[in-house]
């Protein structure tokens, strides 16, 4: 989508480097709210992403000052219906989804603060680096509304007393914090952000594009399963992805001490 | 219920103010323990809060020197009798579950020790607050009967290893160990264990009441689906959530800098 | 089994006493590897214990300078066919959760490194107890090979961004990083090891049998439930519990301060 590339009047950039994709909210002076544009730009981009098999790791990323402060609150407030809100959260939703089920990992590159679906964002990504200056809420209770799907995403990465405290008193948590509630895996310094996600994403590009593949469509999948019933599935998908021609050519590399060469 | 109110001889007190229900565990002598009669004023309080529009925040205390020790193992050992028991765990089972179906947010103020089914009421709250000294332990194991029911909650709060740790070994874990691991949200200096409570319900009753009903109704019941549908049932509680006028004002009131005035 | 026991050229040794049955993986020089022999025998050892009265406690341990780094990859690799995948990491499933269907409690004894399905082992036992030089990783993407199955029982023990990082990067983390993480119980210098082992098996044999034997067969089966399924289980084995001379004893034992004596 060449179009969409260094455009400044899209909601969302999109940059191609080596197999990474970075998506660039790109509403900087309204802190990058998930308005109806945003969130369709993010979908089409996701549904683009979920069939092009040279893409290997998606960056998601905020302009300016901040990562995302959430929904747009005077878009939606200029709306109100039912139908309107029902079916704009159903999107959202659709959306954080599609993170999860896009077939390779989204790393968050998180700075500033993600409240509310901004935080929502972070949780559902695969990995997520923030600077060690970001703030993390769901605040919407601050304005009457309980931010109920980002609850759904948030009270999965994080235990349930640390998430209701959240969701029902809007406090900020710092980045350090959200480390060690598991709700994103790494701080660093502001200035070594770029260089983290970096290194992050090398690290996933250094693996058998197919393997990472197989891997990520069935971790989500097996947690919601019974524990029979997830080893059943994932032993069938270890099974296939050892029949794969990486596999083979990782396992004798391991054996000969030299560097496996995965098919692209 | 004025006559309960400042009784002595009830094993259950409730104090109200400005829309705070206290209820404190009245049998200091004997630790609080949840006797039938407990379970009984416990069941009977909840079921009038469920339906009192004026309540906005449940505070649940021990009187004395500890919060609660269980069951009362005397009471128990003099009726043995399987149906007994199976009527009795199934009572209390449906007190524990009748904090989570309560409408508004309970907070646990522990202090002391929280042991067994005392344990299991800390972790049944949505929020909990622990003097520093404090120590929690599911020692039922210790008297030859599993804590089964408390591993219920416990369980959905803690780890598993961690978990399973406390009901086999029946070790007590001090209050820094059950921040740590979620258990609890907070510790505080004994001294200043009541305005650490006060604050955190100031900071709800500061909030939109309606707002804070539609989440926590939504909270526990999301946890359990799986991820498509609890995005689907999220989605539709935001946007009835959104029609409230709280919404309305709460974001009017966002945008033109002021403080909201949430209907009551 | 005494033909097993101390037999040097057999891939899994059995070791008993008092009620405390030690399996110790025993192909050090190819670091424990977890081929067809040992599956086999694992299974062999779980399915005689789960019919032992006798036993109170297992513990598992790898023989050499680490506990176990995986599947045994030369193996797999000379049996290309998607038919003997498929079986084979339904045994070395099956194993896993006969780990967890035991009616006694497992204690990983770690050190070294546990690598892959190894990793899997000690995230399958209900407590694990590591030497803090002690490394942990998941790291089959190395060589092509997403570690599909230990995913399952890393992700019930490990919250989602953590175990997806270390799935799909492979990082090691370190004894101390596991415990933080809820992987491991406890660390100790790798001198008090043994020790330290011996202390919670004993902390285990010190209470009833019977009830350990409920609290086991429950805790697992009721985290599959929804809550007020798992409430009306775990009440009824709770009840269950409470009619055995255990309990009775035990609370006698607790009324009267005397150790209780429990009946084997």
């Amino acid at each position: 989508m060449p179009a969409l590339q260094n455009a400044t009047d899209t909601p969302l950039l999109r940059s191609d480097a080596d197999g990474v994709v970075t998506l660039t909210l790109n509403r900087p002076q309204q802190f990058n709210p998930l308005s109806e544009a945003m969130l369709d730009a993010l979908q089409r981009e996701l549904d683009a992403l979920s069939c092009d098999d040279e893409v290997r790791c998606v960056v998601l990323a905020g302009a300016g000052k901040v990562f995302c402060a959430g929904h747009d609150l005077r878009e939606m407030r200029s709306q109100p219906r039912l139908g309107y809100y029902q079916d704009l959260f159903a999107r959202c939703s659709r959306v954080m989804q599609g993170i999860q089920t896009l077939p390779v990992p989204v790393i968050a590159r998180v700075h500033g603060i993600a409240t509310a679906a901004g935080c929502q964002l972070v949780a559902s990504c695969d990995l997520a680096i923030a600077a060690e200056t970001t703030r993390f809420a769901v605040s919407g209770i601050n304005v009457g509304l309980f931010c109920s799907t980002p609850a759904v995403a948030l009270s999965r990465n994080v235990s349930p007393k640390r998430a209701f405290d959240m969701l029902v008193t809007a406090r900020f948590i710092d980045a350090a914090t959200a480390a060690d509630w598991g709700l994103i895996n790494e701080t660093v310094p502001e200035a070594e952000l770029d260089e983290a996600v970096a290194r992050k994403t090398a690290e996933i590009l250094s693996k058998s594009p197919v393997a990472v593949r197989y891997g990520k469509a069935m971790f989500y999948r097996q947690r919601q399963m019974a524990l029979n019933d997830a080893y059943a599935y994932a032993g069938d998908v270890m099974a296939r992805n050892m029949m794969e021609e990486d596999a083979c050519e990782g396992i004798d590399a391991f054996f000969e001490k030299r560097p496996a060469r995965w098919k692209r």
